[in-house]
């Protein structure tokens, strides 16, 4: 018997998959504001009566202007730590909140738009939308920025900013980041020139759970680094700029792909294929690496039996949260290794079927 | 257009495959026996015109007692490196002989009776049987040999018996060897131990293409090391019983892994599978421990589809001179590659048809 681990709205995939064309490089653009309230200490010095304090404020201030943010909401102490590893994946808590358990998050109910109440700061504001958008992104962050504060008191100063926890956030609050999929510049060995030259526009390449994760599966989160000194607009720029260069580096590499067309390209995606296809135990960074692989050749063409919908989507889907989910139950990391083999196996079957 | 590389009976896949359920470890009986004339000087020390009489006086003593061997008859000197390294994969001719390119071989159409004129000794006589039958092989080869004896006269002491060019060869002149399939040892890591104990019983184990060859695709042969001061019926038996020892435990091992069924072997069976199906490059090493893996698996009834004679020739037919053999021409180590993972889909997709 199967029981379902999570609240319903726990199950649905999660959001931010891309559907264009300009949307396969790019999977998600993300949007944060940093804001605290000006009449009380940041949430490293609350008490707890100020930590409820601000979450009911926020979300009064919510019932007001974006009710559908109340419809869920989760304490981070409530939830177990499978359901916090879940919403880690999904893009919608910090490493920070999954691994404290601290703070809460009200979300609407596909993940687009949410919030996240005494993490470093009081409130950080969430966009998360599917390829590349950050202007659209923005828009809808800023408006909600707009409407909470007619409601709550933001700490602002005149020369710096919107104040936070960290100083690193201060000023515009913001943090704007593509996630990238970057599977060719892998292959050609590019990638490392590209992450050197967004070191220098002060943007950082991360791996695909934020700072201190792996590029597994050749997923790359691209991010501004510094929020103080210049206007959102300025941000938002350099960081399309240097993700557009990525984009059209990623394109060329699968050109020369196609155009060599090596065996030895060949034979490693015929390997992917042949090991994902027939493993009975798969580790996440095995999984991940390997459908990048595959994904990559069915976006070529070299796979035509195979959907890249159905790839791009599994390449989120094995990570170690999504693999319990589907189980229905907590598993030990042995049993995630042939859980993570078998639901595999059978998206690949499904993803093969036309 | 592909034109066949070599005279038709070189075409025939190499004999000696077992058929029986005793045949499954054990997959050849190799029977040699050394033999020189007296009136001459061992091989090394002939001049062009006496080695010419060697062969003369060889060829004639067959055109009286077994006339079939001159169906077929190879200097070495005229075959390419590739005609030889076949020779040598079907295991009628040695390493020395097929790198020297000197001496020749006489064979009857099945390879099951060959003799090499000229290699370390004047004569070698080799029969070579499918699966384990030392006594019947022996029988075979000392029949030949009583019979050869009526024609020519050979180098024979009273006290040391059969003199022959290296020391370690003279006596019985018997090298007697059986070609053993021990994956399921392989994998329970308890083959050093069996090689140990045969060293100890002045066995050897070496590789399947014999002395100074690895043992690819988890193929063993056994022989014996000393031929002097025992007779022939003893050593075969002290062979016999190590042989039977190896079996055993194989057999034991295999019992072992279909008890225990652990994810780990499924899933180190499940990925050899992968791989072959789906690689476009394979080397000889990597693909004979593939397959050795694979046949293991399909002799335990773990892969029900694949048929297990198919994947027992093909763990010999993916050795580089069949490579080419099948290809029709001589190909680059690259090429190789390429032709044998061609070959090995193709031979899965064979295998799997009942």
């Amino acid at each position: 018997m199967k029981r379902p681990p999570l609240p319903s709205p726990f199950s649905r995939p999660a959001s931010g998959f891309p559907d264009g064309n300009d949307a396969v490089i790019a999977f998600t653009t993300r949007i944060r504001l940093a804001r605290n309230l000006a009449d009380l200490p940041f949430p490293s010095r609350l008490t707890a009566t100020q930590r409820r304090e601000v979450a009911r404020r926020a979300g009064a201030a919510c019932a007001e202007c974006r009710p559908a943010l109340l419809r869920q909401t989760s304490s981070m102490d409530r939830l177990s730590p499978l359901d916090r590893r879940l919403l880690l994946e999904w893009h919608l808590i910090s490493r920070e909140m999954a691994t404290a358990a601290t703070g809460a998050l009200l979300e609407e109910e596909d993940g687009r738009v949410s919030l996240m109440l005494n993490e470093e700061d009081h409130l950080r504001l969430q966009v998360l939308t599917p390829g590349l958008d950050l202007p659209g992104a923005f828009r809808e962050a800023d408006d909600f920025d707009t409407a909470l504060a007619q409601h709550l008191p933001f700490a602002f100063d005149a020369e710096l900013g919107f104040l936070t926890a960290c100083p690193s956030n201060a000023g515009t609050g913001l943090r704007a980041s593509v996630m990238l999929h970057l599977p060719a510049l892998m292959v050609t060995g590019a990638v490392e020139g590209v992450a050197r030259a967004a070191g220098r526009l002060k943007l950082a390449v991360r791996g695909c759970l934020g700072e201190g994760s792996e590029p597994w599966g050749n997923l790359f989160q691209v991010s501004n680094q510094s929020t103080l000194g210049e206007a959102e607009t300025a941000i938002l720029e350099r960081l399309q700029g240097i993700v557009e260069r990525l984009i059209r580096a990623e394109e060329a590499a699968r050109q020369q792909l196609l155009t060599r067309n090596t065996p030895e390209e060949q034979d490693r995606l015929g390997r992917a294929f042949g090991i994902l296809a027939h493993a009975r135990r798969l580790g996440t960074q095995e999984a991940m690496n390997l459908l990048s692989l595959l994904l990559l050749g069915a976006e070529l063409g070299w796979f035509p039996r195979l959907r890249p919908e159905r790839l791009r989507r599994l390449l989120l889907e094995v990570q170690s949260g999504q693999i319990q989910l589907a189980a229905g139950r907590e598993l030990s990391p042995p049993e995630r290794d042939e859980q993570r083999a078998r639901l595999t196996r059978a998206a690949l079957a499904d993803a093969a079927r036309t």
